[in-house]
């Protein structure tokens, strides 16, 4: 009872005092049980919100607070939730949703072989590539991702897809040794990345990006000229790396390097660089991605599932570098792109490996999956974290179902015990797009009927 | 266009046939997209169907087989879903959902020492197992576990709400040699266990079983009484066994024996056993599971989380040896009880560690979850499959969200693709229990608010 007054008075002072000031302001006011900021301090606020204005986080705090602060013309507020930062993906290829759970169980060599490439040479076209860009935009931002890093072809129908459903991207046109759907040499594909940057260069959502495939399947000249041309227009470049113990062996066999080391060498790390896998990386490879601030994919589920092996996330860590979580595609190598299953999965992979229950606990992978994601895209200061001045990616994740109760500790809720079906409102860059598991933005019963007729299609070319 | 009549003829001619015949009675008719049978042959029913009546399968076969052979009082057509066997939980301790996530990332021994024997001797009751039991029960049923072996305290409550819930159960009574909340000595959890085999015998859902905690809790004489106590009752028997390198080390510093060497000297064996975890088994101790017909239960998610190990599953499978599934608790060792995530890890766990893709492939990875756990518990004649006479204990599994198209195989989408959220009704024993991802046994609500203030009792108690 002693405390109740003075807290009363205090509330009432601060009322006032916002009173007297002119309320600032705002488009929305999202507020939860609890906001998970991820900021510097690894605040979780207790009965927190968030004022957002046009694309901007504007004010984080207590509800109290944030309420008397602002005059939002809209609020959604959610006393059974985590409000927390959108998760990033930082490697994928969204169109292959297509191809979910195609050819499971097989070697790399015979998935590729024998049914992605022949898929792939028989199907694709723009059109494959919107609407299976849609089923995983759909997928992501449903399931909490509000970024996410995509290398495949027609890159620019991936950007028109993302414009419209709302949802960040990261987006590189894949470069590679091979004619392709696209195009027919390497070099029609550096023509065809350079219009594509041009056109999408300063785009509020989408931020394009040179891809080529790994140093196995792209020549060392085509390799230079992409880096060239990611640095000419300042965009990052996202590139497959020592992803398995064969592509190692390869390069020590043809060059007596690593694929790291093979890289370096090309100058190919001299820009923002986004590695995915690293799988089998060594002490001098990991020197190398520190020294030159390459940003790391981690892609626990395809890893474990092509069986490529266990990426030394922990002395990546340990060594500074920014190592993030990607699903890859949901084509073989995973079968979905759910980021909660990566977080689960990143945390107790590292912990069976290493035989430490303490390696890679809640909190590391929930960075991983946020703001430490977004160091790996270079986009730290604008994504990743709850912080006044950060665009409004945002996410609320119920805490009334089952699965949910009770919660002695929401960081590690939401790394162990939540799902991304948990996910129930999704802004982007201060849009909803999702609003209470429904999405906003795309015509849902469309895609997916439209994703089966593809299956049926894609089936039926591999007869 | 030539194949069109001769069909319509046939299936014309099969509707007379049945309708000369009194058509059977059936109490329910269950069809849906794919049935997946589970039964040796692997069948898997494009538009299939399965009848049930009382508490058995009566029928399973195509949709126009089933529709014209039964008259079914009621029925459920899912056009869009999977209609599988349920899924079998192997190993848990449902009522610790109640700690879920109390202490994450913390050694096996801190983790009892300091959080889960201290909070359970300051909390456990029979009401605090009825709520928890309650709570692992929803989030069960509403995930598609249709069964459940369960080993905790006051197990006779863990029966009465199993009942009450209309899940299915082998549920053991912890019998340990330190005074815990049911019992001051072994003597007297044997005493209990007695009674409540007698209670519960011949029970249609509740199987009652005798669970010596380990053989590092136990003396050899408590692990003596309870093997012949089971087996006067011909009750299964639960237990830990080589769970952590720890255990393994322990025991050959004392008796120059591994924990199974030493349970088998024990004649712990000479009956039905569910051995749970079974990860640090040589090839000697693989040779006396074999031989004498132990089930494992193999909890992927739990070893992982604890950093216990990665059980030889392919090996354990290869000499013959029955392994099925299991979630552990939801306290510390998984953060739920989601038999689809099991499904999930179980396989990606295999792959990674033998870096082999092909390893422990859909069809064996739904086979444990299924029929390999109905053998585990020595029930394969009566659940685990699809098949006329066995229980119906039966889910359907929604195929109408993006992360279920397009679907090229649906063993494949279970396995990798589905969640337990996608489950849509499930049938335990021929009683709907959940239909359109709604308990009705159960009061969700009620349970919900329960747990989260059991959550506040247990975390002022560790203050």
């Amino acid at each position: 009872m002693t405390g109740a007054l003075p807290r009363m008075f205090r509330a009432l002072g601060l009322f006032l005092f916002a009173s007297l000031l002119a309320a600032e302001p705002a488009d929305w006011i999202w507020s939860a049980r609890y906001v998970i900021t991820m900021d510097d301090a690894r605040r979780v606020i207790q009965n927190g919100a968030v004022a957002i204005r046009g694309d901007r986080i504007v004010g984080v705090g207590s509800k109290i607070e944030i309420d008397a602060r602002f005059q939002p013309r809209q609020r959604l507020d959610r006393p059974d939730a985590i409000l927390a930062p959108g998760l990033i993906n930082t490697h994928t290829h969204a169109a292959m949703s297509l191809f979910r759970g195609i050819a499971d169980d097989l070697k790399l060599q015979d998935w590729l072989n024998r049914f992605i490439f022949p898929a792939e040479a028989k199907n694709l076209s723009p059109e494959f590539v919107r609407w299976g860009t849609r089923l995983g935009a759909l997928e992501m931002l449903l399931g909490g991702t509000t970024t996410f890093t995509d290398m495949y072809y027609f890159e620019d129908v991936v950007a028109e897809v993302a414009k419209e459903a709302g949802i960040r991207g990261v987006l590189g046109e894949t470069i590679i040794g091979f004619p392709v759907a696209d195009a027919k040499t390497p070099a029609d594909s550096l023509r065809f990345t350079e219009r594509y940057l041009t056109r999408f260069r300063n785009d509020p959502l989408v931020i394009p990006a040179v891809a080529p495939h790994a140093i196995y399947t792209t020549s060392d000249e085509t390799l230079r000229a992409a880096r060239a041309l990611a640095n000419k227009y300042g965009a990052p470049l996202i590139i497959h790396v020592s992803e398995t113990k064969k592509e190692n062996d390869d390069e020590l066999a043809k060059r007596h390097r690593t694929p790291v080391q093979a890289l370096e060498s090309l100058g190919l790390f001299q820009g923002r660089t986004v590695a995915a896998h690293c799988v089998w990386v060594n002490g001098s490879d990991m020197a190398i991605l520190a020294r030159r601030g390459v940003g790391v994919a981690h892609c626990p589920s395809s890893n474990m599932k092509l069986a490529s092996g266990v990426a030394p996330v922990l002395k990546m860590r340990a060594l500074g570098i920014n190592v993030g979580l990607g699903t890859d595609s949901s084509a073989g190598s995973n079968n979905d792109v759910n980021m909660f299953e990566e977080m689960d999965l990143a945390a107790k992979l590292q912990k069976v490996t290493t035989l430490d229950p303490q390696a890679l606990p809640a909190g590391a992978v929930l960075e991983m999956a946020t703001i430490g994601g977004a160091r790996v895209l270079g986009l730290e200061r604008e994504i990743g974290s709850l912080e006044t001045g950060k665009r409004a990616d945002i996410i609320t994740v119920r805490l009334d179902r089952p699965n949910a109760v009770p919660l002695y500790d929401p960081v590690s809720q939401m790394v162990y015990a939540l799902k991304a079906d948990d996910v129930r409102d999704v802004m982007v860059n201060g849009k909803p797009v999702v609003r209470d598991g429904q999405i906003l933005t795309l015509d849902e019963k469309l895609i997916l009927s439209k994703a089966a007729e593809y299956g049926m299609k894609v089936k039926a070319s591999l007869k």
